[in-house]
């Protein structure tokens, strides 16, 4: 097949006609798909239902420094989970917080705490600025820009790489303005592209010379041992160079185990250095009697050791290699040396980033959903909603069974086509 | 017994000399006991055993509404939880929200939100303003306290009476001053007096004319169903009246099962208008992927029922009443008449207040400390930690045992009889 570019008005005009019986087709076929966001299917929650049994009426009580976790106490998390979940981030059990469920709430709660307090070495909060400004790797994750966006703080997008953001940008602007006080990072199989970030680009933030005395590295390891091939992506230890380098307040890093056990009801970690969490735990004390540590000591007693981490990732990549592969193919059948679409082939995570033409990105995720698939709103992955070039659609595989995935994938093809070919005649 | 200022001097000093000597004896006992807290005891905490085994691997992991526990979704509580709860508090499923393990992190969010974005019907932010201002009964929750000096809210001390608040203080300082934004009340069995609103208290509450469009009560409801006796302290819906003035967006109303099945790893609520929420909810998207959905069903598969819970509760109160009537015994033997000390006998929650002579507490407190029974820290009950008669003593019975509250008890006397019988000699 030959690129859309090349073809001639007429042929482009037949493919259009046809391209619209078929799509017209698929309307009839009444699907209702979701391929939005990157939820576990239930076959993966399955695997973690013994979590539900582990801790009982019949379980010691204690954890490891004899504190009765059903009373109050232990506000930044129980020894027991902190010894098992600081070896699986390579850190000590000082460099590590276990606070609630949700890493994402983690995140908003630093941003705000940073905003009304500052963080160590803050000259003044970061509400008392007129502006401060957050760096964000494009396309991204949309709960990331959200926070920034609900806080009232200033996204400046910076491109995505095969090797991670584009550090030439990001070392500029930090070290010019003062008011640059953060950057989201997701640095291994980043949402939405799968790309884990170089050993030079994690060098290259270990070595970040900011002008902000307070900036932050917020470091959203969210898929750290989310592999899909014993083949694996590695991501250096930013944490271990920034030690090297004498910048480790620089970090903040979280993880969580929504995507290990059961999203929303696991547990949420922060890693940074003992200075830094202790001017947190400051605030952490005022805002909470503490985290739920039953539901940490389950997590300890169900996921036991690494090395059985690793086993129960595993049993997950099992089940999600074969659906990435699916619509990896459907996306190489369909669309590959068409010059309509370019897609990423992540060896982890939940998600692949496809391009389109430019204009294209609103106009195929509005034919899907017509059809009856949603896709992650066009533009999400962008500050403020806004894809300048209208060019990302993020996939995420993971929900659907491969069945689903299939038609899903053959509608979304085809509307890649339809809204390329329409593109094309346009400009013509 | 005669009043202690009615005595000779040198009875004083006689009686100085005895105290002293008893004292002294104490400190050779090595005690290590705490009454500084309101933390169930573990038997208390045995009660809710059930609850660990209630919700397995052989449960439905469906809501009532299809959702998978286990997954993404239900940012603000799932509907079977907010059926029991809102029934519990008398309440719609849409007037209240379940979120995360503790209501204390709740009240710091909308208060932390409210700083950012306001609350329904703000002109502005709440930390846009040079000073926004919260009243605080005194003497009232540390807890309370520290949120709004961690936020830098300055607070204005409204003296406790037997009925609630000063009612006339309040409704002037309310409806004189726009930078009033909140007042901290428990309600029933207030922390730390033990003392319910009366219904005029309720009432005056409900009819409030703030200046601020945007003021909040903040009603922590903590121990809505902690009674201790059958015949127990009836609390008038605030709510309800709020309805019936119109002015129901007043209010903000906090509770959880803390000490009700587990602390730390229970249900928070917040209860307010489905307005308030709404507005509340936007910004809870943005903060978290949403709540411990499975301990939620625990909590509904456990408690089951309203008639249950208070069945459970009454549980509680039969372990609990013992340990108020053995400190109200001691008490009343040790220091009824002497005309030194004041205390208040509640029908519920989880302390009792006393009132020592004009500059006694700190030296109570200090003088316990050194031999041996840890109380809550003088001034603690106060704004700034800072109780300017220096009189208020927080007693926490619930956690001793009762053969520990007994010695706890004597010592306790003592010191106050101590500190006493010096205060009356410095001052002749």
């Amino acid at each position: 097949m030959s690129a859309y570019q090349d073809l001639s008005t007429p042929e482009l005009q037949a493919m259009l006609k046809e391209l619209q019986a078929q799509y017209d087709e698929f309307k009839t076929k009444g699907l209702k798909l979701d391929m939005s966001r990157g939820k576990p299917a239930p076959n993966q929650l399955d695997l973690s239902m013994p979590l539900l049994d582990v801790l009982n009426s019949s379980s010691d009580m204690k954890t490891a420094d004899g504190l009765d976790i059903r009373n109050y106490g232990g506000v930044d998390g129980t020894l027991d989970a902190k010894r098992l979940f600081g070896e699986l981030m390579g850190v000590s059990t000082d460099e590590i917080v276990l606070m609630g469920s949700s890493s994402l709430a983690l995140m908003y709660d630093v941003v705000v705490r940073a905003m009304v307090h500052g963080v160590l070495g803050s000259p003044k909060p970061w509400g008392k600025y007129d502006k401060i400004k957050f760096l964000c790797p494009v396309p991204g994750y949309d709960r990331h820009f959200a926070i920034s966006e609900s806080l009232g703080i200033e996204m400046i997008p910076v491109d995505m790489t095969e090797r991670g953001p584009d550090m030439d940008l990001i070392e500029k602007l930090v070290s010019q303005d003062e008011t640059v006080k953060g950057i989201w990072c997701i640095p291994k199989y980043s949402n939405p592209q799968g790309i884990t970030y170089s050993d030079e680009t994690v060098r290259r933030f270990a070595n970040l010379s900011p002008a902000a005395p307070d900036f932050r590295i917020f470091w959203d390891n969210a898929y750290c041992i989310h592999d899909l091939y014993e083949d694996h992506d590695e991501l250096l230890d930013l944490f271990a160079e920034l030690k090297k380098t004498g910048k480790a307040n620089m970090l903040f890093m979280f993880a969580s185990t929504s995507k290990v056990t059961f999203p929303g009801s696991g547990v949420a970690m922060m890693i940074a250095t003992k200075e830094n969490l202790d001017f947190t735990r400051k605030d952490i004390a005022v805002q909470t009697i503490g985290p739920d540590k039953p539901n940490q000591i389950r997590h300890v007693l169900f996921l036991k050791s690494v090395d059985n981490i690793y086993d129960h990732m595993k049993k997950h990549a099992a089940l999600l290699r074969p659906k990435f592969e699916t619509v990896l193919q459907d996306l190489e059948n369909n669309l590959s040396g068409l010059g309509i679409a370019s897609w990423t082939k992540p060896r982890g995570g939940y998600f692949i980033a496809l391009k389109t033409m430019e204009g294209c990105a609103k106009w195929v995720i509005s034919l899907c959903k017509e059809a009856g698939v949603a896709m992650t709103a066009a533009g999400a992955t962008h500050p403020y909603g806004i894809d300048p070039k209208d060019v990302d659609i993020r996939i995420a595989p993971t929900y659907p069974s491969i069945g689903e995935l299939k038609k899903a994938g053959e509608l979304f093809c085809l509307c890649v086509k339809l809204a390329s070919v329409e593109k094309i005649l346009q400009t013509r």
